[in-house]
């Protein structure tokens, strides 16, 4: 790998001050040209194959794009959307804040805190109810369709015709799977998918559109009700992380907007700092109330979301994970009629694996980092598969319509490759008598046994990876396992990425489970058998960590959700062991799933760090400059032109001494975001004069909390000719004390204070404290290590 | 709660420069005057009750204070020591800097990655190696010690005499902790205790001194084994962390200062930001070797130390933790002769709680928060004696042989009050098959019977607690456990803080187990026992939790410990409320221990957040002023003369533009430490005249590393006066890139900042750039909550 070269050539932005107006580059192919630099020792390579028709295309349907996927992106990860806008974790700290924080006594701040918690305690409450809302309309409606399909598949297996049971069982998945796919589909998009990429998404500081919606929420509960229904290789469980996001965004509001209802309570709460911190908590509350992992809800926030890690937060966020399992638990033990016994933490349920009867030793270790390696590679493809099926769906299934009718042929693809398999295995099993089986199919089978194959079929993918870790040895044998994971494993990546609330955890762990089985069968019989030590439930717990460990890629969280959800600690290394390799192995081919969809919507998403090499950019090639900045006084006629211009469609505006044009830039003494411009000119807080305040009209923080945070549109606000005459005095309602470096600041340092603070807009000061530049989310997230060396994305509206 | 005072009436230190030269007050007693500030609507308090005789004693004998606790100090918590300096996590962009990271390529940075990942590995390897000698070591000394002393009362039981079994008991204790202590006092004061107090500040970013170094390790593990063997109320656990932190903060440096030994690798790791990650990994492994928690340790680190918590750092935390478990078990395994078992994977093993037969049921949440209270209420009591006893101690029993002779007083009381109790006892148990006691002594028992007293006693603490969780129903009678936790409540209280190293884990374990077992039988006597569902067990695990959380005060990683060292994760949910009750109970009375210890010790220790109602300060009143400043090119007698006045002993240094004098404040250029001097004129990097840059000698970073992280004192520095006359140029040096805040920044702002990105020195400039003055960790740390609002500590040279 060459080194960069200390001097890189760029064709500066500030040679062509016509093009360089504004923030991001906007007309694309012209930029794509001038972004191609040197790196890495004299070797060119162009960023972008990008056509000017692609992105007029995409500017014109960029309104209604807005809401969930794009309808159609240019097949090119080398781009950063323009389209979302950034959270703004750090306060604005303006006078209006500052007086009101100073107002607040001791106790007011302690009674704030008592309110957060209150509020943490009913997001897990809420999310525990809708998780157990959902566990008992699946269990029912899917009990219903079984049992339909078994009696007539039992009436027609002597009769003959048996094909009308499986037209029966296509119809039924097909019908539960269009109404899911059609509300995803006509009225929320985004609630397709699981829903953790938009939720790492907005932890990460991205303002995903509608993502935390109430309409989201609903729609995503129905989906996922009508998809896992519907048969399709899915699961439940990322869902429920989505809807304890939209939970938390909720009720931390203390209003909906959506239904018109303010309860004028938590208004204080009402700002992207404190809505975040809420919605990490909903997240974890999710996870726990997914899989009864308390810790693992936890770490998975931080390991998503945090970027400041604050105990107390941390604290609450674990309370909100406690109650989230505790209420599921408690509702469902009712509902099992078994009030008080708390052994349903989660909606999946593992089953427990005790301790005594399976154990490891230590030469296994090395067959579970092979096993390890196997579900980084398996990971791999799997990502790879659907990704490649992704662009497909975004050139050519991009229409409403054509999204459901793809779902609906999932469906009955899914039931008739069920069916068929169903159909010629012959792997007749004993009925147990512990009858784990609850629609044990006897099919072909001789009186009391039932078909093998039908058992993980002819269930909900739950109750199929339950089987696999804990039915004895010899439930299964090796060529039902092999032809069931081949199988499940495309229909699960044709199933990722369609228009329904779907998650992609249980499949993976059925898939894994699946092979995990067969390998511990396989390795039992090579090493004689006699012996217990392979007992291959073990292997299908750890065959099932390799394989959704190689598709998520994630390490600490995953090894905790997995223990939790086992019940038992002592897997604890196996599973962390097997994490981390297939993490390694799958990173070798490519990135996680959930990164992959997030690149493919081209969001501005910041990792951890800085890229290793990028020591040699400072802050002044990185930021965007010239920058539009206003007076302290300024004139609103200015302040009008400047938010209307669609083309630069700027957020943050420095607010600077004695502005005179864009070359001659002015000393910074405040930062003022543009909706807080927008409510100022809602509410008129104009003056006639410059320096005279006296008829500016009091605006109260409330004015700004009760916009928050669908502010208007600049175009609906009507300032007349005289108004624009008007002067605005900026100096009550900007942030005095904005956030700035100078010019020379490595780009490793800009970032990591970005990153620390969650910041929205970075100020770039040259050494007389004179705005230069502005470095936002987007300037730092093009960076990125690509094969050779380090690559700079390309900036596109769309 | 009074509102503050919009208007602070300070007395402001830039009325008076005179006094206000040099970043702290160093002149305490009319310091304490000055300090006295207007809060709380009007109300004056007075902080402080130092007399100057006070203050004067300490700075003549702070040579050797700083080596360990301070042999005195006044009895005033709200005092700030300026002896502790910071750590610097953000690191000192420099010419040199970036241009080796620059230099670096892809493939290098890879490297790097992979060591740190090595380093990792080793630094869980060791850590599990040490943990396993300490077990081994200490087993087979106490078994001896035991069986020695079982065969004397055996032999005196129908003699008479008992007596001399107690005095050879007495006496044998008392040697053995001798040893202990005397090495502790004499070798390495900074070895006493759990250690870790010590490594909480060291992850918040302060300077211990000595508190990383072999030395320290070394006395700390022969500390732990002499005083665990010597039956003091202590356990091995909590000074584990120490010795991970230890190991780590050696190994990641590739070199051994004290042996003088270098390897000549891992040079790049030595500054403080990497070695602080290292020490986090060191800490976690440590408490995963302690109680077979890797998840907890990695909690536990996050906890304590993490300003940002970053994804690759704490997957190499989690490593670092894993393989020190691993190492422990897989050694112990074959010490115990069964190789390849990995179920010991603790220095504890609280046994395995089989899930099925002990669970809970919803009724008892109550009950278990009920424990929670009464364990909040316990801890607090302990935190206070042991808070007026480590006063006593500070002011009476502050030399060595003092020291020393207090630790055997402890320990032959123990033996004393244990031997008594047993005598006492008549609580006679019949001998079980399953043998879990090592030692059953028969006394005065009939045949086949042992005395239950003496289990408690008779035992290293670890396995009396196993007792206490697994001994079935009617192992010990309720007399038996209330004797016992009353008596070793107190010998616990008096033995925390000896000059001894040893933990306060499982002495909290040991009567929390106690009194939740007597809590269980007395629940199960009065609901009429019958029922087997107040198993006395479940409810000394429950006290134990209690009680430990009412201690120390930990919560999430607390509850994972618990979890995972009892390998049970149904407990999950009952512990983490008790945790919580016990944390918030407590807080309601007094700080957690380690807490207390901390403030005893006086350290600028930043919490997470600013105090609440601090907004209304801003950095101007927060920072020290005015500031020492260098020119870019100065002369170097200004930088030794500025480097050698005690009185004021800055850090860090800005570097301006045209500085003409300390009232006119030039435009901040960069920064420099006080080392980064120390190393040029060291090397004497000086030009003859200004603007001739020829002859400057060329330095590399290696220079800086080598001499990291022990520079030496400027006094050892010889500068002829020719020498003085030269000039030297900064320029390559400084940090050209400080963070700085203007002047109007609020102090949570000015916090956050400071406490996110882990700096030591915070530049505060006006609107023209000019330096102004500096924050540092002393400025933000004298600022808490107290009863009466915000208050402020005050320094002290001590």
């Amino acid at each position: 790998m060459a080194n960069i070269t200390k001097k890189v050539s760029w064709s500066s932005r500030d040679d062509d001050p016509a093009q360089g107006e504004g923030t991001p580059l906007l007309n694309g192919a012209s930029g794509a040209a001038r972004y191609t630099r040197q790196f890495s020792g004299g070797s060119i390579f162009h960023i972008g194959r990008l056509s000017t028709v692609d992105l007029e295309e995409d500017i014109t349907t960029q309104e209604d794009g807005v809401l969930s996927w794009p309808k159609e992106i240019p097949h090119n990860e080398k781009l950063l959307s323009l389209k979302y806008e950034s959270l703004d974790y750090d306060n604005s700290e303006n006078q209006l804040f500052l007086e009101e924080e100073r107002r607040m006594s001791y106790m007011g701040f302690r009674c704030l805190e008592i309110n957060r918690w209150v509020v943490c305690g009913l997001i897990g409450f809420l999310t525990g109810l809708i998780a157990c809302f959902i566990d008992i309309v699946v269990e029912k409606l899917a009990g219903l369709k079984y049992q339909g399909i078994k009696q007539s598949i039992e009436n027609f297996t002597e009769a003959g015709g048996l094909c009308i049971s499986l037209i029966l069982w296509a119809v039924l998945n097909s019908v539960f799977v269009m109404v899911g796919a059609v509300i995803v589909a006509f009225f929320e998009p985004v609630a397709a998918g699981s829903g953790i990429p938009q939720i790492k998404c907005y932890l990460n500081g991205v303002k995903m559109p509608r993502v935390v919606r109430l309409k989201t929420l609903v729609v995503k509960v129905c989906g996922v009700i009508c998809s896992v229904v519907g048969g399709l290789a899915v699961g439940k469980e990322g869902p429920m992380i989505h809807s304890g996001a939209v939970v938390a965004a909720g009720v931390s509001q203390g209003r909906s907007t959506s239904l018109k209802r303010d309860f004028k309570i938590y208004e204080y709460f009402r700002r992207d700092t404190e809505k975040r911190d809420f919605v990490s908590a909903g997240a974890a509350a999710g996870v726990s109330a997914a899989f009864g992992a308390p810790v693992g809800g936890v770490l998975f926030s931080l390991e998503e979301g945090a970027s400041f890690w604050n105990q107390m937060l941390t604290w609450r966020i674990f309370f909100a994970s406690m109650m989230s399992t505790f209420t599921l638990n408690f509702f469902l033990s009712i509902y099992h009629s078994k009030p008080g016994d708390l052994s349903n933490p989660g909606l999946i349920n593992f089953g427990r694996f005790e301790s005594d009867s399976v154990t490891y030793n230590i030469y296994e270790i090395p067959i579970f980092i092979i096993m390890g390696a196997l579900g980084g590679v398996l990971g791999a493809l799997f990502n790879v598969l659907n990704y490649w099926l992704s662009i497909f769906r975004m050139r050519y299934v991009h229409r409403p319509c054509l999204q459901v009718m793809e779902a609906m042929l999932v469906a009955a693809v899914t039931a008739t490759v069920s069916f068929t398999m169903i159909y010629f295995s012959n792997d007749c099993q004993p009925l147990g008598e512990d009858q784990s089986e609850e629609y044990p199919l006897q099919l072909f089978c001789a009186d009391g046994e039932y078909n093998s194959m039908a058992t993980t079929f002819f269930n909900t993918p739950e109750r199929s990876v339950r089987s696999l870790f804990h039915n004895p040895p010899g439930s299964f044998n090796p060529l039902t396992l092999g032809v069931f994971t081949l199988t499940y494993f495309f229909l699960a990546c044709w199933t990722y990425g369609l228009t329904v609330s779907a998650g992609v955890f249980i499949p993976s762990l059925l898939i894994g489970a699946a092979w995990g089985r067969l390998f511990g069968i396989l390795l039992a019989t090579i090493t004689n058998s006699g012996s217990n030590w392979a007992d291959p439930g073990k292997y299908a717990l750890i065959g099932a960590a390799a394989q959704l460990g190689g598709i998520v890629r994630m390490t600490l969280s995953l090894t905790v959700i997995m223990v939790e959800a086992t019940g038992n600690v002592t897997y604890g290394l196996p599973i962390m062991l097997v994490l981390m390799t297939a993490k390694i192995v799958g990173d070798y081919f490519v990135e996680g799933l959930y990164d992959i969809h997030i690149k493919l919507q081209s969001v501005p998403f910041l990792h951890w760090e800085a890229p290793a090499t990028s020591h040699s950019l400072t802050a002044r090639e990185v930021m965007s400059s010239p920058v539009t900045s206003f007076n302290r006084i300024e004139k609103v006629g200015n302040i009008v032109d400047v938010l209307s211009n669609t083309s630069t469609n700027h957020n943050g505006f420095p607010v600077v001494n004695e502005f005179i044009d864009i070359n001659e830039p002015g000393k910074i003494c405040g930062l003022i975001l543009r909706s807080q411009l927008i409510v100022l000119l809602k509410h008129k807080v104009f003056v006639e004069r410059a320096h005279s305040r006296l008829h500016q009209r009091k605006l109260q923080l409330k004015d700004f909390r009760d916009a928050y945070p669908r502010f208007p549109p600049i175009q609906s606000i009507h300032v007349s000719q005289d108004e624009r005459e008007c002067m605005m005095d900026l100096t009550e309602f900007m942030n005095p004390t904005p956030y700035a470096v100078p010019q020379e600041t490595s780009l490793p340092r800009v970032f990591k204070l970005f990153r620390a603070l969650g910041l929205r807009h970075l100020v770039v000061v040259d050494n007389e404290n004179r705005v230069v530049g502005l470095v936002t989310r987007k300037d730092l997230a093009r960076y990125h290590l690509g094969k050779h060396g380090l690559e700079e994305l390309q900036l596109a509206q769309m």
